[in-house]
């Protein structure tokens, strides 16, 4: 019997202070999880036990389409990274260690060297193809500021998988295979969601969808059209285009501009529009500085000049380096007199067509005007690297773009021949021709589901957990324990339930509105009261979201109030009911 | 369909060169385990299906004596360590990693540091108590020598238990309950095991138990008698006493003994018997060095030392070492004459009573000759320090003590206040005073098991799975996939089979050899064969150890071999088919 007095499951009633999103705040108040460091978390009972179901619907989902379970290491050695290219491509979010021997081994942020080092020398021909193998694992990812609680942690639980393929026909069916398969996943957790086209970012590839549960606070944007067109805030373009300006070339100047460092002061200062600007931005990456420029109303979409670029180490200078390299702060670099080997210089389409534009001076509190291209300066690259805004055109279609929030719970991908060609991984074709396997890889997060999930579903008073998925989804609560004939009743209702249904027996010694917070913090689907009504044989049944209980009489039999648990937790849906309330 | 041909279960005909026992063989030869790095290994398709079985029946007897399943990070921060002391205790098999920024952390190679932090502030009232959390999760040991696959890995997957109690009585309980619960976990698992008293060793605490699956190249060694008694070969103790030998004692001498080393070496070069030598073995540990004294003919029990001493990071220490830190090569250190701050002596009993004895000269190839202890070495303290041999008496019934071999694939604990008082974990009590936890601790080594079945359940041909953890319970193998007849019969079969057995469909295109080979090799219970008698309407039905196969008349209905195939399964046991074949 699963009693609450002896239930691992401690609730707070305080807010901890690190929290910056409700489903972290929930988890740990409702003693789902418990933070151990930064980034790191412990699942207690209840919180493990959502884990495993979602574990579960995963696993099922992916034996649906034929995929194979195995189990790779953790710990991987640091040459088939080396073979790769990653062991430095990835940075610093790559966990290394070194074992006794002094070896160097990583902490899997990903299992794509992995997993095609096993197969490479065992799968040998065509005739085994396709294949796809799985597993559910922790990873690692030493994110600078790990937040959200499991939503970006350090040390997390995904469900990878793999692909192999001789054809791009073979790999598009099992990408088809792995998409349904998720959208299947998503529906039997019950939540809202949309798929969207997706950057492929570390990974690689060159096609990749994504898995969005939608929530308000969700940490990812989606642009989408009601086409048919979703996209990441990384990945979305747009049919925006920009014209040339008419307008003469005018003389360039340099003028004083004292403390002037952001767009606005810029703009302010020489009393001229955002869309004058030409926008500097310099990045440091595998083969050097990158100058990127984008006009002054956007903003640079980091995604698109890496694919653009294909270096994934690109990142942002830092202010420090920038003023010891170039001799000036970030906030006066420009494109006009700007040296340093090797720079490659990146325009963004929205720059091409400004007129007597204006740039950072190269000098500390100086600024150019009327800058022209291709007189003062000189784009190496001209590409959209820009971030697309609600309202542009669809790419598609050309209807206005609307925007929402998500939280991203799977990625699939296209990766093509990139790891096999590095990593040799050979099979012999139909023809007798030795070819590099054609891949695919699918992710799922298992643990940041947990988080997505109580981010869209919850209430005011604690989570709203799917059925699917519910720690439990009876409580069964006594109103005193005091009185032993409604323990007496609710033993007998316990054990009556408890085949069927996975019931949790609220046997603390607490006051009754103590018991129904809990219930609610905790987000079980359904309450089953023994109280004040027992006098009249009745027992109350309600669902989580109900305001009014429905009263049940079990004088005679069991039969009416097994009826209406089946019935109420059939009809139990907590999306369609916190859709409801918001449009209230 | 569970088709073979497109199955990742690649088997080799080949031994791998650097096994070193069945089980490990078998499991690469078999296709369920591949190794990525020394001691690091990859679980393919059937390896995981195994691991899997095996944490379904870890699990459920652990819900049944109603522990509860928690999930602790791997990764954990060194300061919880560093309070414990273990940080340095430990020793070199602690993995150690630096995130980001700078932190120290280690790849847990247990926690009970972990849930003591975890429990400590939560757990509050005795009225929560007693309570056991589980988990089954990966840990980490830099073994400095890895081997036997995954007997001895350096990453493996074990279930890890802690329960907090407020008395003794209560530890005494749980302790039973698991106990039980780990006899059940074997039962299920349908192997020979033996219940051994244990060392504690660096987990600590003051009684444990192991659980030894037996296996004739089992790396454990058992002592036990018919009475009962069991112990595993660290913790055996016997009735044997040492008289003190009546022998005037007479004059030490010095003797040159050139290239005299071994304590064979010893005897024979003085013409003496090894029950004359007292041999000196130097341990170094957290305190410094440690002067260990035994009689020639037995040999050194560390776990003893390490015990007596309350030292776990004792070590034999390196030749180099003593050569630099004592003057004189190991083969010649003695106590006589030893010199060494903080140098503490401890004898075996089976020294006292030696008169006239023989140690080292403390100068290279010499020895002293009529050595007597108190006049010409003191011992510090003298203490059981021996490993016992076969045929001792019992130290319960005096009976001769027999001996086996085993591999350990649990192991519990009663750890009392260790952990909780280093940890500052306290409850108040029900007289309301404060009291730190009463702890045990209840390890299963799950990806052990798997090796440990390997190494008991095997023959010439290859693995005998239990039923319960079988990769697959039954083979359907068509003798060829060219005839249509035989094809469609045995898919109709699979179909009939699927939902009741866990049934693997072999349709590859190759021999009927070729397919036997690998159903025995990999361990499959049973195989049905669509074979020539097909012709009169008959299939074969065959466990994996029967010589002869029964044949089964399939063409009115299948209730004949349905029925066959149900007797048949709940009869197989591969233990008393092996144990009846070695008596043969």
């Amino acid at each position: 019997m699963m009693r609450m007095s002896k239930y691992y499951a401690p609730t707070l009633k305080e807010v901890p202070n690190d929290v910056e999103i409700k489903s972290h705040e929930l988890l740990i108040r409702g003693g789902f999880i418990r933070k151990t460091a930064s980034g790191v978390y412990t699942y207690l009972p209840l919180g493990t036990k959502v884990l495993k179901k979602i574990e579960n619907i995963v696993r099922e989902e992916m034996e649906k389409i034929g995929s194979q379970e195995i189990l790779m290491p953790i710990i991987q050695p640091a040459e088939i990274w080396q073979q790769s290219g990653r062991w430095d491509d990835y940075g610093p979010e790559m966990m290394k260690l070194k074992d006794r021997h002094n070896r160097d081994f990583t902490l899997g942020p990903t299992h794509e060297e992995m997993i095609t080092t096993i197969v490479k020398n065992e799968l040998r021909s065509y005739k085994q193809l396709p294949i796809s193998l799985f597993q559910i694992a922790n990873k690692y990812r030493d994110e600078i500021r790990p937040r959200f609680g499991v939503l970006r942690a350090r040390e997390f639980i995904m469900k990878d998988a793999y692909s192999f393929h001789n054809s791009e026909e073979s790999l598009d069916e099992t990408y088809e295979d792995f998409y349904r398969a998720y959208e299947n996943i998503l529906k039997r957790l019950g939540v809202d969601y949309r798929v969207v086209e997706a950057d492929t970012g570390a990974i690689g590839g060159n096609k990749s969808h994504e898995f969005q549960v939608l929530a308000e606070y969700g940490e990812s944007t989606i642009y989408y059209c009601d086409c048919g067109y979703y996209a990441t805030d990384e990945k979305a373009e747009s049919k925006l285009t920009f014209e040339v300006e008419n307008e003469e070339e005018k003389e360039i100047k340099k003028v004083s501009t004292p403390d002037v460092k952001t767009i606005d002061d810029v703009a302010n200062f020489l009393n001229s529009s955002k869309e004058k600007i030409i926008k500097s931005l310099l990045f440091k990456g595998r083969d050097g500085w990158v100058l990127a420029l984008i006009r002054g109303d956007y903003d640079l979409n980091i995604a698109k000049l890496r694919g653009l670029l294909k270096d994934q180490t690109l990142e942002m200078g830092a202010p420090e380096e920038i003023k010891a390299e170039f001799g000036v702060e970030t906030g006066f670099i420009g494109p006009v007199g700007i040296k340093k080997d090797n720079l490659k210089i990146v325009g963004d389409l929205s720059i091409k067509g400004i007129k007597n534009g204006i740039t950072g001076g190269m000098e500390k509190d100086t600024h150019y005007v009327n800058v022209n291209l291709n007189r003062d300066f000189n784009v190496d690259i001209f590409a959209d690297i820009r971030m697309v805004k609600k309202g542009e055109p669809c790419p598609k279609c050309g209807k206005p773009l609307k925007e929402a929030k998500g939280i991203e719970v799977g990625q699939v991908f296209k990766l093509g021949t990139k790891y096999s060609e590095k990593l040799n991984a050979y099979y012999t074709d139909e023809d007798g021709r030795s070819k590099p396997f054609i891949m695919g890889c699918y992710g799922w997060g298992v643990s940041r589901t947990l988080g997505a999930i109580v981010e869209q579903l919850h209430d005011d008073y604690g989570m709203l957990w799917p059925r699917s998925i519910a720690p439990f989804e009876i409580v069964i609560i006594p109103v005193s324990m005091k009185k032993p004939e409604l323990v007496e009743k609710a033993e007998e209702i316990y054990n009556l339930l408890k085949d069927k249904y996975d019931v949790l027996y609220d046997d603390r010694d607490a006051s009754p509105g103590f018991k129904f917070k809990d219930a609610d913090l905790i987000g079980i689907p359904m309450k089953v009261v023994l109280g004040k009504k027992m006098k009249d044989g009745k027992v109350e049944v309600k669902l989580r979201y109900e305001k009014n209980a429905e009263e049940v009489e079990i004088t005679e039999s069991f039969d009416k109030l097994l009826e209406i648990i089946d019935k109420k937790l059939k009809e139990y849906d907590p999306k369609i009911y916190l859709n409801s309330i918001d449009k209230e």
